[in-house]
C-alpha cells in the first residue's frame, strides 16, 4: 500500500509515519501545505529510522501531490484545517480511501471537552467535504502522538474504526494492525463517530489528573 | 463503610453489591422502591455468595431507609429515574456521599448514542437534584453489568471518577479499588462527566460490531 499523510509533519502524522515505516512495508508519503517542509520532515523520519538500522525511503510532497499518488490518504491535520485540506486535495482522491483522525476539542478550567460540530462529528465533516464516491473511514482518533512517535515505546492500544464502506474499513483495519501493539476495532457507521472522538479529550483529562499516567490510549476488555 | 445501592435490584446494582460483598468487608444495603423486592434480591445475593463459601448478611430496604443508614449512597437507577430517586431520599443523605453511575443513551439503526442532558451530563443532573452540601461523585459509568455480576469473571477495568469534592472522590476511589481488578482514575470536576458517560454507548457499540467481544470495560495505558 501507498499511504499519504496529509499534515504528515504534525505530531500524529509523525507517529503514524514512523510506525508504518518501522513496522510494515507500506510506502509512506509525507504531505504538507509547504512541500519544502514535507521534504525536511521526511528526511528527519528517514534519519530516525536509519539510526535504528531501518533503511526506508520516505518522500515529502505538497498535500495534493502526496494524495495523488496514494491508495490511502490520512488527513492528519487539526480539525479546523480538515475541510480546507480535503477540498484542496479532493480531485486527487479517486480510487483512494480517505482516513480522518481529527477531533475537535475546547479547553476550560476543568480540562478538555469534546467540541461536537454541527455535522455530528469531525469524521462526518470529513465525509461531507470528500468528493462523492470517496469512502471515508474515521480511525486513529485516540492515539497519544508522543508515544506513537517514540519507537522505543510499546503500544497496547485499540483504535476504533467508523465508516459506512466495509471494504474501506477493512483496508484501514489492516493498516492499523500492521502497527505493533495496535488492535483495530469496528464501531459501525459514521453515525457512531462522536462517541469515538469524545475519548480523546477524556484521555487528556485522565493524564492530567493522575500522576504517572501520560500519553494514554485505551484498550477494551 | 456502609454502602446503600438504590435500585440495587437492577443489573449494575447487583454487580456492585456482589463484588463489594465478595471482595471487601463493607456492609452492603440493597434499596428499591419496593422493599419486598429489595429483600428478595438481597437474599438472592446472599445465596450466591454462600454458594461460594462467603457468609455475608445483605439487607433489603425501601430506598429512603437504605440511604438513611449509609455512608455512601449509590444511585444505581436508570437515568430517567435518577432525579426522582434522589429527591425521594434527599433528606436522608446528610453526611453521606452520593454516587451517580447512570448514563443516558438513545438507540438508532447505527447503535447506541450518548444522550447528553441539558445539565451537561447525567452526573450533573444528579448533583443538581442532591441537597446542598451533599457531595456527588460520578463513578462506575463504564462497567458492563453482566461481567461485574459474574464473580467468576476477572475484571481488568478502569473506573473514571468525576466530582468537585476531593475528599468524597477519595472515599469512592477507595471503594472502587476494593473491587478486585478495578482501578479508579480521577478525571477532575463534574464538568468533565460528559466524556466519561459517552464511553458507555461506545462500549456497547464495540461489543455489537466485534465478534468475541462482549461485556466490555476499558483500561487506560
Amino acid at each position: 500500500m501507498r499511504i499519504a499523510l496529509l499534515g504528515g509533519t504534525g505530531d500524529i502524522g509523525q507517529g503514524l509515519a514512523l510506525r508504518w515505516a518501522y513496522d510494515t512495508n507500506h510506502e509512506v508519503l509525507i504531505g504538507s501545505r509547504d512541500p519544502e517542509r514535507a521534504r525536511e520532515k521526511a528526511e528527519e523520519y528517514e534519519t530516525e529510522l536509519d539510526s535504528r538500522g531501518v533503511d526506508r525511503e520516505i518522500k515529502g510532497f505538497a498535500n495534493a501531490m502526496a494524495a495523488d499518488r496514494a491508495d490511502v490518504v490520512v488527513a492528519a491535520v487539526p480539525a479546523y484545517h480538515l475541510v480546507d485540506t480535503i477540498e484542496t486535495v479532493g480531485d486527487r482522491l479517486e480510487d483512494a480511501v480517505l482516513v480522518s483522525p481529527a477531533v475537535g476539542m475546547k479547553r476550560d478550567d476543568d480540562g478538555l471537552h469534546y467540541n461536537r460540530p454541527g455535522a455530528g462529528s469531525v469524521t462526518a465533516l470529513a465525509a461531507d467535504a470528500a468528493p462523492d464516491g470517496v469512502p471515508v473511514v474515521g480511525a486513529f482518533h485516540n492515539l497519544a502522538a508522543g508515544r506513537l512517535a517514540d519507537l522505543d515505546a510499546e503500544l497496547e492500544w485499540d483504535t476504533l474504526l467508523v465508516g459506512d464502506d466495509p471494504d474501506a474499513k477493512n483496508i484501514v483495519a489492516d493498516l492499523a494492525e500492521g502497527i505493533e501493539g495496535l488492535r483495530a476495532l469496528d464501531v459501525g457507521g459514521l453515525a457512531n463517530a462522536a462517541e469515538v472522538e469524545s475519548v480523546t479529550p477524556l484521555l487528556i483529562n485522565v493524564a492530567r489528573e493522575n500522576d504517572g499516567l501520560h500519553d494514554l490510549g485505551v484498550r477494551f476488555h
